[in-house]
């Protein structure tokens, strides 16, 4: 397979981190840590600064003429002063491409520093260098060893992120790293003097490691190359999109931040009908979205959710939360109510969906989601006690010396550390979640009610990340997970006719 | 002044808990030690279990009859089938009131249990007996000792809760209390089959202790009395009202609940309007308008937001999220930006509003903030960073060793502890933010960042509740802060006419 001319920025053999801080805890002093955090050769990583002989441990050269051959990835944190004399010296040192964290240029509103940039950029260009910025986060990519926040995990995914902003690259990629999802590259490009967002959608849609594009945007650059990009790449993946500052104060925002001219809702929401892209109205929806369409959610067919787990005030108020989705939460059938009845008692339980009643973990618990998930009208289940009442033990039952729940799964391994049984018993409940889902062909969401203060999150994320790895989409509280189902329908209705993407 | 009819049942002198569990972890074993917590006389509660001699170290009597007198508050935890026998105790034992814990009556929609319940109820009316529920979770009043979730704060406050649902309650009060609001009583009145929503509405407009009533609906019963009763509230007091069941999915999940039948949308919203009553959609609308309410979030006057904080595209998918509210970002007057551009530096900051622009702690921070909050357009300050940059050293600076900011109220003391010192830290830097509010006559309001994975939140709820308690709203995000502003500016438009309220 050929390489894509931007390949080798992906994969740099050796970086000079140009204007490195002396101390860590300065702006632009993570870089460093979180290029060796991911595990980059430590013999191919320069930090560059007059000032320090070294820093954390690596020599530290003068100029970036100093460093050792060859360097092809620059990272540049000098002010954006001294940036001409670093071009010419990148130009010199023949790099293959400079990331500029330097911010101060077009996004300033001076035309001078406007000028500049475009100077810069035209001289870089003309000696076959890329430049990633200014005014930006640069690239996070697991199996090139980059990074631009420390805790980013190490191991890659399917999941391709370009962002202008650097903050919300950096929520984009944590909250989602936390639900599970992983990334092939993520890039955040600022002002994209050069680098922009239509290469990298055209870049994404051809990466084999790629299998699913997300994008937060705030300018409309090159308009035409773009909506050919986005069209390209949402026809042969699903990609979702983020666009800020469409309204009149977020495009004065956006200006400020990284000198784009916003366009208009008009012209955004026809490019995503028109590419067949999901458009994320809101930073959780982005985030949801991504969940959703990596996951069993993506497969939902239908309006009908059932809603299991009470209590029953709550249940009341996600049933509306859902119908305001324009889901439904159909009655179950008699068949399956006298079915639940079974061993469900009466008082203080509904099995009429929403289904506020406890079933017990193991083969009630099976038994009864079988029922549920298979009765009429039925597309999605909505867990929101999954995770609770798994055999882990759960709230109801945890301090109980009555409970005799035969809890085959929760038996405790004297050897394990606390952090191994949970993993433990997360990927075993999910394990059994995910049969549950193949023998009744009906898609599962487990929803969280971190509202209520208890829930998975209580117990780190084992269960957001044990059920993702087994296709189940985890949602923080019902709102969200109804729109999320909603979002997916109608992108799957609206693509009838273009390619299957997954 | 002269005592209201239900004032006794809010003020027991003594508690009979009837089918109290044997252990505290058993459905219905909280109450006990709800109210041993909550400071009640151990001397004078009772519980009742003739298959125990004593429970939680209190001596336990087989029978009511059995009890010591007086008896004037009996919370029913036995089965639906034993209830009429429980009935006639009561009458025999002269109580005022009965909470029933109980249920399995007309919510179940079997008529049989229906009638019960009439009947029930008639023999308890007929003996100047009233009743809470059935099925439900009753009392919290901190000044009369009674609470139904154990960690619900001991001190009393100006909020009445009136709600159906005791989850609901539960989740409301546990919610507003982590906020700094206090609570004066708190009603879960399930089925309300005796005393219902008109009874408390009447009940809380005439209460010296409640300055806000706040309620968890899901039926209307009584109409023209429940109408007259929240038009008489709504009048004297700020009151927010949540409907459940509005949808048909939610409507039916509520007759399974609480049997309510939950009434139409458009007949609640008029009555909402009628009465100048503030109507919350969500469970996050009630919490929020609460807080928005009893802060200074009710005294914004328009529309223009000044959104302190940054970083740049989190600036501007917060500006798009306050304008999908309604509200709007206006530019910094030339005047403010000038005097702003006096100490914050051009690269990577913005000061043309949203203001992405680290401000120190200290003198900076509050003239900075007066610039702001006094600059034309300007009748709301947002602030996504106090508490992460005040004296106690925010996350920017606290691990800088080449800080040198003067921070004089974060000289650390060494006799404090790490608590005493965030409490106090958290106390002096919501004075200052008061102080600023004060002097400039805007309100402020403090926005979390959760979402961030940083803010006061980290460090628990000291700085929300210190801000609370000096007038100081706290949210969790940009767009439920938007929210709140927009339904308040609503509310008070509508409330013309009406008399003032607070």
């Amino acid at each position: 397979m050929s390489e894509h001319p931007l390949d080798p920025i992906f994969h740099p053999r050796a970086v000079a981190l140009v204007g490195t801080p002396t101390t860590n805890s300065s702006w632009g002093g993570g870089f460093l840590l979180s290029i060796l955090d991911m595990g980059f050769d430590k013999e191919r990583v320069y930090p560059v600064n007059p000032k320090a002989q070294d820093i954390n441990g690596l020599p530290c050269y003068p100029t970036l003429l100093d460093t050792p051959d060859p360097v092809d990835y620059v990272i540049s944190m000098v002010p954006a002063s001294v940036v001409p004399t670093l071009v010419d010296q990148c130009i010199e040192k023949k790099i293959r491409a400079i990331h500029f964290f330097t911010a101060g240029f077009s996004e300033t509103g001076d035309p001078r520093m406007a000028e500049m940039e475009r100077e810069m950029i035209a001289k870089l260009r003309a000696a076959g260098i890329r430049a990633i910025g200014p005014n930006c986060m640069g690239l996070y990519v697991p199996d090139g060893h980059l990074a631009f926040n420390r805790g980013h995990p190490r191991e890659s995914g399917n999941v391709f992120l370009l962002s202008q902003s650097g903050a919300n690259a950096g929520q984009i990629v944590s909250g989602l790293s936390r639900r599970g999802v992983r990334f092939s590259k993520a890039v955040s490009f600022g002002n994209g003097a050069d680098l922009r967002a239509h290469d990298f959608f055209d870049y994404a849609a051809s990466d084999p490691q790629t299998e699913i594009v997300i994008a937060y945007m705030e300018g409309i650059q090159d308009g035409r190359k773009l909506v050919e990009a986005v069209k390209r790449c949402a026809e042969l993946k699903p990609t979702i999109i983020l666009k800020g500052g469409l309204s009149a104060a977020g495009a004065r925002a956006a200006n400020s931040h990284t000198a784009s001219l916003a366009g208009s809702r008009v012209i955004f929401e026809s490019l995503c009908r028109q590419a067949g892209a999901i458009r994320a109205e809101t930073m959780n929806d982005l985030l949801d979205l991504t969940v959703a369409v990596t996951t069993s959610v993506r497969k939902v067919e239908g309006r009908g959710v059932a809603l299991v787990g009470g209590p029953g005030g709550f249940a009341v108020l996600s049933s509306d939360a859902i119908a305001a989705e324009d889901l439904d939460v159909p009655p179950m059938s008699a068949t399956a109510k006298n079915k639940l009845r079974e061993f469900v008692p009466v008082a203080g339980t509904s099995v009429n969906n929403p289904i506020d009643a406890h079933l017990r973990p193991g083969e009630q618990f099976d038994e009864g989601m079988k029922v549920i998930a298979t009765s009429d009208g039925i597309d999605v289940v909505f867990s929101t006690t999954f995770g609770n009442e798994m055999p882990d033990r759960g709230p109801r039952n945890r301090d109980s010396d009555s409970d005799s729940d035969s809890d085959d799964e929760a038996e405790e391994k004297p050897d394990e550390t606390r952090e191994e049984q949970l993993r433990r018993s997360a990927a075993e409940a999910c394990e059994r979640l995910a049969r549950l889902q193949d023998e009744t062909g009906k898609p599962f969401v487990i929803i969280q009610r971190g509202d209520m203060g208890f829930g998975p999150m209580q117990r780190g994320n084992f269960y957001e990340v044990a059920a993702y790895e087994r296709g189940i989409g985890v949602f923080p509280d019902v709102p969200r997970t109804a729109r999320a189902v909603r979002l997916m329908l109608e992108w799957r209705k609206r693509r009838e006719g273009l390619p299957e993407v997954f």
